[in-house]
């Protein structure tokens, strides 16, 4: 047991470096590291089971800070923990270019920082995905191997933003027991007080969603000792609301929104340290305290080993498993079960719609591979995203291996990025392209943090019909496709849809967007090919029967106008490639000689997408032909909005020989 | 009062057009109109304030159908109470190419529509922005001119959307009591019972946000009045929970998620005629009933000539200013107050973070125009979005100008939109440009339906600095610029600031959203011009001083990048154009001429942005260099970030000078 008096100097500890690196800085939030330093104390001291030495143990606790602005409260826990990446050189480097900490925690930029959080609410939702994650592969491997907690500290701008709702309400129906979120109530926001802009009881709107709530004094080492002690024996998930004093110890800006977001400046540093009574030099952590703090670090080392000895017993087989799965790594048989597909569908490659396509790539791929899990915001039918294999996941039954996320775009997405940064599985989450707007923001920290979250988004155009410009996407694949780092895919057919499929699933650095149809296609790609031609981004998918003079560029659904298009100038005599461009951002990462080879500039180019045209000028140039959206869709049949909004082949075909007798 | 057979036989009106509909489109959503048509029967037979003949008197009621699938209740409720944009052969073309009844309502296609909804939660935030607006015009022009109700129609999607929490906070938290949510607790979603994604008690979740809460029999006319009747007495905005079966009346398919989104089939609406002894043909309103809905939508004609008199007896000017505001025009002096303050910056032109020469012309525009209603998503001295005409509106007290919004950017973005949607209040809001993806399913409704939204977007670049990648916004610019109908603004300098402010307010028919800088820039427009260059979107800065060599196009902080690259190269001999960016979407409505000349083909093109370059081909071409991102940005002080990205003039300059060497 710690005594309150050293249990004071090690949150003091905290306190300093964050004041310290703060101030250093010239800029950063010194307000939530000294008010939550007394909660992290604790936490640290009893509760989480970890080690510095190996920080990527399959079975540690999780700990989430979703009020990423408190930065220096994680990096200062790392260090004083015994965490090699930070040094206490990178504390004093806090903020700087190429230092581990950065101004608010980046997902790989130091062990010990399991999710990058900043944008309100997301730590909060990455951690339902990181406790889901945690009771499945629970149901997989048992208690033996997988059974550890996962803490959150939250802000009240983590429970103000509505993603907040989502994650509750999924964590409360799906009794996401082990799950403990530890709010800090400081009653501050930016603008001021929190009551200028809310009077939500918060206990009872987490009590609303089924979680256990607890209120106690986050200044009191045992009442917080108390409260989350209650909370790991809940069969619910557990709020604690912790009482806390943002910026506790200064004596003039404490409890104000004075001390949120910027220096305390030295006067009142000079203050503080005589209300704490610390005496030592900056960035200095007098040498019992760290000894009491490295000592605590240790406090799991044993736990660790014995889990290492359990995992050491379980069959040659689960163990090969469960290591190969919390690498990332496919199995071998994967390729090989994608290229039977494949040669199963050059065969009959049947009209479907990619949606359709997608389902039944997922039926080999979700047999191949045990850690997959699917789901969908409340499209199941829509998204084509269950296969025979995926129970259903239940309130406190984690067998299955499919999530009904609800309505919550934006909570799935996050949830899925949480489950993906746990490791052990692979999630993919449906909903409609259109609604990928909803889920942005979780989308952008996937591709941030360069983690496998796999997003189904069907109906991806006006070809989706009678819904409307509501529903239709017109700008998303643009707008998805500038996120850097993200795989965007579109692709034309089953086969085009498999090997998409693929890329996706072996690219364990980024996340990808899979963009289908609700309409069905002809396919395109009729004769099997061993390679991944997808894999290049884009591809030539029809020659032209001589020199070309016209090349046609197309993803997805418009391949077919391209590949009609072609057939007519073939037919009058004039030479035409098609190129099918499944994923603009691979294609990028092509050799200058495929690239050029590809765009083919001597042609006339032209692009069909039945979206805007941003992005396709690197196809088509200054002077190419766009065949797309200006504005938004229409609610009509698909077959008379792409006639209406004149994406047809007709259309290609007048614009190239209009262009050729110009060029004439 | 309405008899019990007179009411049913109404409600089965809604409801046999709406099956009758979406049977004739071979899709739609017959469920909620059939679960729903008891509430809207007596919503609209005994409280909606509302003329047909008079569809846009500015104190009738509003009525948000927030689960916007079931659109076939609203166009029913229309034709039926004798709206002229809905007739029946309207109802029979639901959801043809060029009809008013769209798949989903959309604003503008019909008086009666009140907001587009579609996207789940949203039209229960613009819900809470009209009641909003409402309650800020009835502190200006008294209960005599403003005094309404605003009604919603949401459905389980809306309630678990994210959107919905921040919505529902916010409207608690002001005590919006006009303010009533009638659910259709259905308990039925997409996938099957909403029990398999949720368990959540909704009532208890509201009154945590400050809600008066109700729970009634929604097939009970009586009781639909009772709850209705204690909502509109209630000092609270109240939840109606109104348990209702969907697709009431089928009776194979009520109470499942089979009647949800597809038509019904002819056997089975046969058999729901039998049900409901309903003998009348597709499409066919017995008379008598027709004639009661008719009835229904004259009752509030005398109220509505009773408010016209109270309009023309307040003084004149009061009614000039009310008129005006409801139309939405802005003041004739509103123009000179502009003009004059770019007068005044042309003499001391001041070195200003462009946002707070935001504040500088908002001191300005708040003084000219009193519908202005500012405010930001707990942001205010980040954003500069509060002058000092603007005092806080506080729970239950409007007159004040400014709404601590809370760090709800979506929620913001969506009561914005019902704002101006209302009218007579022009609404602004600010947060981060990053995270403008939080808003962006509001943005995009907002420019669908073309309303003057106008969004202050912060901190948008590297040059924000020290809080890193999550907070820099990348590709924000370019996901912004691709929706269509949306003004993005991005200026330079005070002028240009001023000027983006003017288009902006002076836009009726689109939302706009301003991107401004964190950083001081040099002042780059330093002589007075009446003319307002920015409505231009892109105009020549500084010409060359001999034919150009070389132009270089520039946005908002890297103008002044440009200009000294240009006085660098103007220095060695090459002539050199700056060309200013504000506005991507301006520049496209120029003439071809303008462009032409604006683009200078002949001459090596540079941009210069830092985001990425996705849409700039638009300006440099395909061989253009573009000075900006690749990818996501870092943590460290601003000025080293322009280093370490190459985003320098000098890096300018050694471009253009390896192009010209290349060319000759």
């Amino acid at each position: 047991m710690i005594s309150r008096d050293k249990h004071d100097r090690m949150a003091n500890a905290i306190r300093f470096l964050s004041m310290d690196a703060v101030e250093q800085a010239k800029s950063g939030h010194p307000g939530l590291p000294m008010g939550a330093a007394d909660i992290a104390t604790v936490l640290y001291t009893r509760f989480m089971t970890h080690d510095p030495k190996k920080p990527d143990w399959a079975d540690r606790d999780r700990f989430v800070l979703s009020a990423g602005h408190g930065s220096m409260l994680l990096y200062s826990l790392l260090y004083l923990l015994g965490y090699e990446d930070i040094t206490i050189d990178e504390i004093k480097n806090f903020r700087q270019l190429g230092s581990r900490t950065a101004g608010h925690p980046e997902y790989g930029y130091a062990a010990g920082i399991e999710t990058t959080t900043g944008p309100l609410g997301q730590g909060l939702a990455n951690s339902v995905g990181m406790a889901l994650a945690e009771r499945l592969l629970n149901a997989r491997y048992g208690d033996e191997l997988v059974n550890h907690y996962t803490y959150v500290l939250a802000g009240d701008g983590c429970l103000m933003e509505g993603i907040s709702q989502e994650a509750i309400a999924l964590a409360g129906h799906l009794k996401l027991n082990k799950l403990i979120v530890m709010w800090d109530d400081n009653q501050i926001s930016i603008d001021g007080p929190v009551s200028l802009s809310d009077s939500t009881d918060q206990c009872a709107r987490f009590a609303a969603s089924g979680w256990n709530t607890i209120r106690a004094d986050g200044h009191d080492p045992d009442a917080i000792a108390s409260a989350i002690e209650a909370a790991r024996e809940s069969d619910l998930p557990t709020l604690i609301a912790f009482r806390t004093t943002i910026g506790y110890g200064s004596p003039n800006k404490a409890g104000t929104n004075k001390v949120h977001g910027s220096p305390l400046g030295a006067e009142e540093i000079a203050a503080v340290r005589k209300e704490l009574g610390w005496e030592a030099e900056p960035f200095v952590v007098p040498s019992d305290i760290l000894d009491d703090w490295r000592l605590a670090g240790l406090r799991s080392a044993k736990e660790r080993k014995e889990w290492e000895k359990r995992l050491a017993a379980v069959s040659a087989e689960v163990r090969a498993e469960f290591e190969r799965r919390m690498r990332g790594d496919l199995p071998e048989s994967f390729a090989g079960a994608i290229d039977d597909y494949k040669k199963k569908l050059g065969e009959e490659n049947p009209k479907l719609a990619t949606r359709a396509a997608s389902e039944n790539a997922l039926e080999v791929i979700n047999d191949a591979l045990s850690e997959t899990i699917g789901g969908s915001a409340d499209l199941t039918g829509s998204n084509n995203t269950r296969t025979s294999q995926l129970g259903a996941v239940k309130p406190g039954e984690f067998s299955g291996r499919y999530i009904h996320y609800g309505i919550r775009e934006h909570g799935m997405a996050a949830a899925m990025n949480g489950m993906a940064l746990h490791g052990g599985v692979i999630p993919y989450g449906g909903t409609f392209l259109t609604f990928s707007d909803y889920a942005r923001p979780a989308m952008r920290l996937a591709s941030l943090m360069g983690i496998r979250s796999i997003f189904v988004m069907t109906h991806d155009s006006i070809g989706l019909g009678e819904d409307g410009p509501t529903h239709q996407p017109v700008e998303h694949l643009a707008a998805l496709r500038a996120i850097p780092n993200h795989l965007v895919f579109r692709p034309a057919d089953p086969v085009e849809t498999a090997e998409c499929w693929q890329v996706a699933l072996e690219t364990k650095d980024a996340p990808s967007t899979l963009a289908l149809t609700r309409q069905k296609l002809e396919p395109v790609r009729n004769d099997y090919k061993s390679e991944n031609l997808c894999a290049r981004g884009a591809y030539e998918l029809l020659a032209a029967s001589d020199e070309a003079k016209v090349t046609i560029f197309a993803s997805g659904s418009e391949v077919e106008i391209a590949v009609d298009a072609r057939n007519q100038l073939e037919g009058r005599g004039v030479p035409t490639r098609v190129v099918s461009v499944p994923c603009f951002e691979l294609f990028e990462a092509q050799s200058d000689e495929y690239k050029d080879m590809l765009l083919g500039k001597n042609t006339v180019r032209i692009a069909i997408e039945a979206g805007i045209s941003m992005g396709w000028e690197r196809f088509i140039g200054e002077d190419g032909v766009f065949i797309g959206m200006k504005g938004f869709g229409a609610s009509a049949p698909a077959p008379e909005l792409y006639e209406h909004f004149g994406i047809t082949a007709e259309a290609a075909v007048q614009a190239a020989e209009a262009r050729l007798n110009k060029a004439d």
